[in-house]
């Protein structure tokens, strides 16, 4: 499965019903659309699958459906950290259980001010021993209040059961200092701000986890593999014509105005749960307008 | 029970065995031996009682315990806040279940960037309408990086299900503007930190959520007591006595610090989870003098 | 000079005339009414005199004037803090000239991650070595991003040339470990925010230097005489009473909005320096009617 | 002027005598070296050269001899932002008088919470407009918690008298968005941070003015020309090689760190000013490994 960790995925927002119900059948539609396109996998019950949202059950289900639907060529990440080594254990066997291919564990961060180094490498060790699941480290101190810096990240790419990372702190020093120390590692590392894929990739990234991605999927893969091709040109291109946009759908209007923007391309993105709110008229009307301006530039 | 919203609670930690698991036995030993200080109740399953570690069935196993150790004048509120307004009121359903008089429920905040003042207003409606209890509100930025404005806490006191509020903000302009805009409601404001326990009392706050009064329930106690029977000079003392201790037991040393205190006073604190580590001997060292001079002086 | 060191003190605006220069009459017209109130002295050029928007002559200038104008039975208190040891004795050396009675020495920030302890500890001991005048350390970690802990202050306050601290950080819980720890030297302790002004006193603070007080010089002062004669009812009135528009008057509106406050009660506030701004009518009829609140309940 | 506004410059360390006074021989000597590589230009009296330490006839005299010194292919830039606009108009006239080819500069931050961009934007206007010399704007948020806008510079650049931007966020999405939203003005960009120079570079930055290259100008100079000839291997190489010192020499040491740096390869970095101090032992063990590190990969 190794192989595979590279490319572009989308963390994939979790469609509900007007009751706010997971809607799997939803779900499954969206996969099947981005089947179609250049996307090497998917990313479940990651955050803007608003995975802390779901019940453990709706996550597995979630899950095991986008197992289903996912098409032969495409690798299923999943979302399965908990703020205890314990309870990230339990929620990697299920996603095991689901069909998996590899979990994605962020730090835990409720106690902020304790969630030093050792406490986060301990935590690490601890869950990639346990884990039946190659184990990806998550950092995103954003939502998290945590950060995990390079040299942690270096500490444990050795470990045969940590494969990657995914970092969304949006920092490429720091990104860079990731790729650098853990080149000599088998070790993916994944960028998770659309607005520096273009750097990212150009550093040397394997991948990226887009929540942009949910909405123009292919755009996110040309950007990737015309850096690679060396058409640096194209990529900047494609990188000035969606980056407003994906600053939009994370976080200014975040997992409302994502979904709202998936409506309006064709998928199915539909409501939010509560306390989350959709974007009232005046977002949607933003949302719509830039998102002409990308489509008039690809 | 809305009578009893008032006095010194200890947000009780979690005993675990040497392997981690829940050690009913330990807490309800403890809460004998509270139940003859004047703590005039418990909170459950608060963040000191590694609440966030805990699976739904250990929650309600710890409320259930406490329930039934707790003394007939003692009062128990338990902590049920989860991210989504949904997946709060499964979690106060359990804690109805397991017999607990009120819950306390922690402002969501893991988009920290969306839980704008109508997001948290809308959550907290939409819960207090489904829950079977007396809903408390529970502010708590140093943890979520989400603040609950006075102004918002004031439009939410007059909800008939909304009974009270704990503010661990530690900011006493704040608590001081909470307590003169719900003057007027049937609603009992709760502060969260120790080294204001004499200013908060002295505002006409009706209670204290304390990680200290796991520690040293009477001292909590005798402070609030003696400024509310004027003896200022005397709450003043008491509070200078225990700041430092109770900064320690917290910001400093965390969870794992206040197990350790807990320990050498006679209660049983034991282990803390992953990742979450107990003090070093440093740690326990520097807790030890503390706690010895703050026995030195009451 | 020192027994003088209690009690309220405004922060005084600085008066500019419309072309922006310094209005050192209309500076004089508000002393000569300050004066017949129970303020105990003036803190001339400090943030709210907008002291980093005047050159080094002019604050000289407004020094002198203040010290010229000032009652009799008033002290004067001269910001002189500047990034350098060495900048900051050059600015005592004026105020000296200029007549102030001490010095308020603000942390220097600009390199917050290098302002260390020892480095702040350093620079203060340096400054009280070569100042003629007496010393008080000034911590306002709102503007500054740096903030003094009470032990480092404490370590300070045996100092024979440094008298006093001014913590504006609105921690009730760092002023009582600094009153807690400096309790047996000769220090003056001030509080920097009138929203905490009844805690601040009644833990014992020797007084309190209240951007507010430029409005409402004598109801500062009744509360704090209240709270000192034991009458915590009046106390805690006149906090309530005022404590929102104090909040108006600094972190909300800010200086512009502190002076068009006191152009609206007698005081000549008038125009502030780009690139701060005038507030616009929005936020004058905002301070009017928190203005007349106030006076309807006092 | 404006066509030289490109390629790599040092915000020049100020080198002091024992006794703290600025050492102008020793400046001029550094300069000297540095005439010989392929530096652009010489940033004067910039945050490294603790210019907040400075007096105004200090930093007169350091732009003078920096003028004095400087190749004739070598265009000088000034730092001469204040606080106040009026302020900042004065320290222009003064960099002008003494021979810069420029100024830059910083935001306003003293009154954080009241730098909106409406200030800002009022603030570089009125200093445009009063400028005998072009001026780039330069947001450093680390240093000022203020951080100006890409829709903000571009709204500035326009203006005929702005000519550019240096931005130290870091914050390399933030830089792709100014470069995109004044691609078609008239407009040079700066980027601040060592560590980012590779992509900086690639995304079509301008140039670069950064720390390190005080210590290490060719290495910089050599960074960028591989890039700008699309040599991406040798560039990705040598950003690596030198990534953590010059992490090092900014935030971890800062201008300590850096000027004991200096004095390791032959320039003339000398003493800090108070508060300010010398990097000790350990310190300058770390710095010393590491440049042996840098040195022995490129």
């Amino acid at each position: 499965m190794k192989h595979e960790l590279k490319g572009v995925l989308p963390p994939m927002a979790t469609p509900f019903t007007v009751d706010e119900e997971v809607d799997l059948a939803a779900l499954k539609a969206n996969i099947a659309q981005w089947n179609a396109t250049g996307l090497s996998g998917y990313l479940a019950v990651g955050s803007n699958g608003e995975s802390v949202y779901l019940s453990e059950d709706e996550q597995e289900a979630v899950i095991a459906a986008t197992v289903e639907a996912a098409g032969e060529d495409k690798f299923v990440m999943a979302g399965a950290g908990r703020e205890s080594s314990r309870e990230t254990i339990g929620a990697i066997r299920r996603a095991a259980r689901a069909g998996a291919d590899c979990v994605l564990i962020v730090t835990p961060c409720y106690f902020k001010g304790q969630m030093k180094p050792a406490n986060l490498e301990a935590h690490y060790l601890r869950v990639a021993e346990a884990s039946t699941l190659p184990v990806l480290l998550y950092n995103v101190p954003q939502a998290t209040g945590v950060n995990m810096t390079p040299d942690l990240v270096a500490r444990l790419a050795p470990h045969a059961n940590i494969v990657g990372v995914k970092d969304s702190s949006g920092n490429i020093a720091q990104l860079s200092e990731i790729l650098r120390l853990t080149k000599d590692d088998d070790f993916a590392v994944f960028v998770g701000n659309a607005e520096v894929l273009f750097s990212a990739t150009q550093l040397g990234a394997d991948g990226a986890i887009l929540a942009v991605a949910n909405v123009l999927p292919q755009l996110c893969v040309d950007l990737r593999e015309a850096v690679l091709a060396g058409d640096l040109a194209q990529g900047k291109a494609l990188q000035w014509a969606m980056s407003r946009l994906a600053a939009l759908v994370t976080g200014v209007y975040g997992v409302g105005g994502l979904k709202a923007t998936m409506d309006m391309v064709g998928y199915l993105g539909g409501p939010v749960r509560l306390p989350l709110l959709a974007p009232d008229q005046a977002a949607r009307d933003v949302l719509a307008a830039e998102l002409k301006k990308v489509m008039g530039q690809v």
